[in-house]
């Protein structure tokens, strides 16, 4: 049976990406859009690529009725989130995709977004959207907190070496080049075309990127003790796909080995033959993640790459992945689309 | 029941987005790939995007069983396709991509490609698939000739405007601009990032590029006399997409009722509302065909824009709906794939 | 003797490229810089690519003092510029970037810019800063009236075809290709590099786009009766150089000649050999002109392409040009960069 | 006196960075260019953008007359480069853009490059061209070797960390971002815009990049003792700079401080204030290097940014800074060209 789906916050860019995603998704039905300084409007004037599927318009959140809604997907900024999913239903299922259900810790969420979170009892209820790594308790969620992109394309790489014990713990870097749509729409000079095209520089280098919040906590957790990261995310001038070079110590073929077994049997995640370097545009548009790993010619080196898509494996795409999970539907339906090269 | 597909020239950008839209295809299982210079490699080596998809290796031609084959989709280049397509059984199915079977007068195929046609016999048994104007000789077609990416443009644009009588036939500019991949994978100069990124400019212009003879061919045909487009090709630094910027004689709003009146019922054309300009970024990676009409200041005359990508609609996505016609699937099935965006 | 420059509008893409030429002219040095919203700030600041000039820092206008200056450019939006100029000394030379002085007729003025002229006394003073077809007027005006880059762009290929008699003047069209830049600094969504890169559409098409103005008055002036030609413009994805693709009626031959011969002697304007066709990328960065023309199949018609850098040629590197005629300097001083290329 | 300076090698990108600079450096005048496969073109054919130079055209280089030649740029391959200067006038001043004298080990250069040395006496002979560290050599020299690229951007950032003893010189980790001009313009399919634009990956990854040859040789010599960095560049899809993220062990502020002592005076190193980061958008077209430190979250790290152009202070603006050296002209003349921006 059909599940009636609704998104929050529809006219940014995961919004138009899980309605890309639900058009050609046998078993979902979006049947209400919200968007708050763009309600009233029709879906095909905010996003014109979308004129085809015959959405249904733009309206308030309160506007909806939620009665008729299987899942909600909920698009909006931080802080807003936790204030709109606070009022929802408590019997109704949500993919949150912002921040505000990802960190367990009151602490640690106020450190990293500037103020106590309002809804620290959902947060406790909530499951992290790394798929591959949360998929039991994803089945039963009613509250999935899905991930950052770039802690998504991060966490791919290092997981399963700290998993595995084939990595130093103190000594991993990662080096990240980001899509310029994992920003969002927001008017900011540095976002511009005229800023951006033709070059690169890094942002919110030093440790301040919000996204170590995940690393620390995750990290720690799968580790059994405090891990620490170094992340210098770097803005390019293309719009999709995330690329991490994660630096690591251990031995080359055993880190290749970890991820290779740890994800055999993962369907969206591509390891590469030993010595092969992911590529963003591989994954553009779909799904997938590769990731590489090759050997330095310093002994005891290694380097992983991941690649994915910052909006579909990194946004929405996972929230769909867990939406089948959580409404009982097969896991990868509708998300088998080919990355798109050229 | 499962329709078996052969790719012949499968390293390229068509052949490549061939296998992107069957990977989600419900009826059809890509059973044979060849690439002459790459037979022997993987097609996840050649295209790493495809690497999930368990493709068959890469062969030669003369390797390929085609009584496994029901359908075989020819990507070479024009020439190579017609002495390929002459040997091949004669009741196999074939959707070429080339330009070989697109000219029914052997004159003009020599004018325009530099030979005398070779298999003149083919091609007077070819169907142009420009489906929404041939889909009745399609769906019982053994061979069709996909027709030129810049061509179905203006076609697009221009076809009904002559079958409705409501443009001047001997003042029609077409100024189109062409994504990078429809120049294929090939070595040359122009085509590298360094040249083509950062700038623009025309190619093939006064009246040299080959799309010139469709044009002629077809215009001709649906007016019932001589018709002689002017077209500018400019080069894009984007990948995907071709906008036709057309410039036609007649009451702009008559303009747009035809074209609204002719594309009424065809799924993947959508006219924009009057006034309102088409945009490649809203149609990239799909089938879709966005079409929009605006009165000029200059009484008497109308620009009408069309976007579609030109290696889906413009080539591989038509390729696959004038197959599933030929095979008795239902028309859209596979390419109801939404655009990327952004 | 250094000229004494202010730059009034720093903080914009026309002011960072007046920094930029004079940073290597050997008669200006800049003297002061305004900036209403950025008062206070360093230029290294505003703009990272001059904090080797060491610039004065941003001021308020009200805060220069004028009487230590030679000329001021001008580079602020249209309508606050003709309110800053009209309470500037009245003996000082001022070049302007902005709208505000090209046209002529003050119900023109408004018609295209929506509010009635404030300072029309200033107007009727100000000379058209196309340099090749006003330069003896420039020698000795005191207010410069810089053109619209697209406005340039266009009258660059049409101009000495009116002034031959070598075309039809009731059948122009102009179809543009503009780097976004021209836009400016300002936060709209599209020209965020996520809405922007990757393809094109057109903008202010129909006859809606303000330089018609500036075509309209001086084409009609050349050709001593009303001229108006259809002008479709299209934002292109890279920030530097407009593509004027001009279709025009008439003997291509002769057409070539009346550029070579009109710009036989002009030290930026480059006319390419007959059949050749000009390409951004060959001026980008530069002062630089480049005109091609090539005849079509269709007798009688010819296509003539005219590239220049918007903010250079069609802008700041224009306004310095007429500066260096104003201030009794060489034309051509500073402005011999060549383009950069790739 | 103006000095009479030929480019054998004239066709490239490296060739064309030179005659753009030459365009306005006043004592400079280019007598010959060679260009072998092209050898009877016109530079305005090759290179549209430098048409208006009036350029002598392209000859083999045995048709030069070196005896007017004050000065040899030399801008071809490696291998090809020192069979070439090998041959030329022994008291004829040559600056080496290639790789082919940059090392002085005759066993390191075979390793890196794949044969031996043929030419080793003019290796003894030849200086290294990184001007601010060699300037007083170069000022005296016949033969200078230009650096690599990515050579000297990883340099910039490190050597004055070495010399001034506040880094760990174990624990050196580069992760590079190069514009893909300085892959030249060879017809490779990675180099294709339809395969570069719009994403992003690593390439010669592991320790297998040729210019780790450098800083094997220039570090060790620095430090007195063997250094090995780890170096991971990725192919960037824009055209000019790079960017060298750097990530060391030691006090930030040492760190910074040291980059600001030894760069204090040098006119074209800019030390951006502590916490800043370099971007290459600032310093493209221009000879100036960006240089930015940031501490890490992690005690006791720093990262290090250098950004640079590949083609100007990276390569040609190199060898013209240190062809003014080794001319007895001021240092930066002709190279005090403004960034290009936007």
């Amino acid at each position: 049976m059909t599940q009636k789906i609704a998104i929050l916050g529809a006219s940014g860019y995961t919004g138009a990406e899980l309605a890309r995603i639900i058009a050609t998704h046998p078993e979902m039905e979006i049947v209400a859009l919200s968007g708050d300084r763009k309600a009233g409007m029709r879906m095909g004037e905010v996003f014109p690529h979308l004129r085809h599927m015959g959405l249904p318009d733009l309206v308030k959140i309160e506007d909806i009725d939620f009665s008729a809604v299987d899942l909600a997907f909920c698009a909006l900024p931080h802080a807003t989130s936790q204030a709109v999913i606070a009022e929802l239903p408590r019997d109704l299922k949500v993919v949150d995709l912002s921040a505000d259900f990802r960190l367990r810790d009151a602490a640690e969420y106020e450190k990293w977004y500037g103020k106590p979170h309002a809804a620290m009892d959902l947060q406790a209820e909530a499951v992290y959207g790394l798929t591959e790594f949360y998929r039991e308790e994803l089945k039963t969620a009613r509250l999935c907190a899905g991930t950052g992109c770039n802690a998504a394309a991060g966490q791919y790489a290092i997981r399963p070496l700290i998993e595995a014990g084939v990595i130093d713990l103190d000594e991993i870097v990662i080096d990240l080049k980001a899509g310029v749509s994992g920003a969002g729409r927001s008017l900011k000079e540095n976002l511009l075309h005229a800023e951006l095209a033709g070059g690169t520089m890094p942002y919110s280098a030093g440790g301040k990127h919000r996204h170590l919040g995940e690393f620390d906590q995750e990290f720690s957790k799968v580790a059994g003790r405090a891990v620490r990261v170094q992340f210098t995310p770097h803005l390019m001038p293309f719009n999709r796909g995330i690329l991490a070079t994660v630096y690591v110590r251990g031995t080359p073929a055993d880190i290749h080995a970890a991820l290779a077994k740890r994800y055999e049997t993962e369907v969206f995640l591509e390891v590469l033959p030993f010595g092969q370097l992911a590529s963003t545009r591989s994954i553009a548009g779909s799904n997938f993640v590769h990731v590489g790993v090759i050997g330095d010619r310093l002994p005891g080196r290694a380097v992983v790459t991941v690649a994915l898509d910052n909006l579909t494996k990194g946004s929405s795409g996972q929230a769909i992945q867990n939406a089948n999970l959580m409404l009982g539907l097969p896991e990868t339906m509708g998300l088998m689309l080919a990355p798109v090269f050229p």
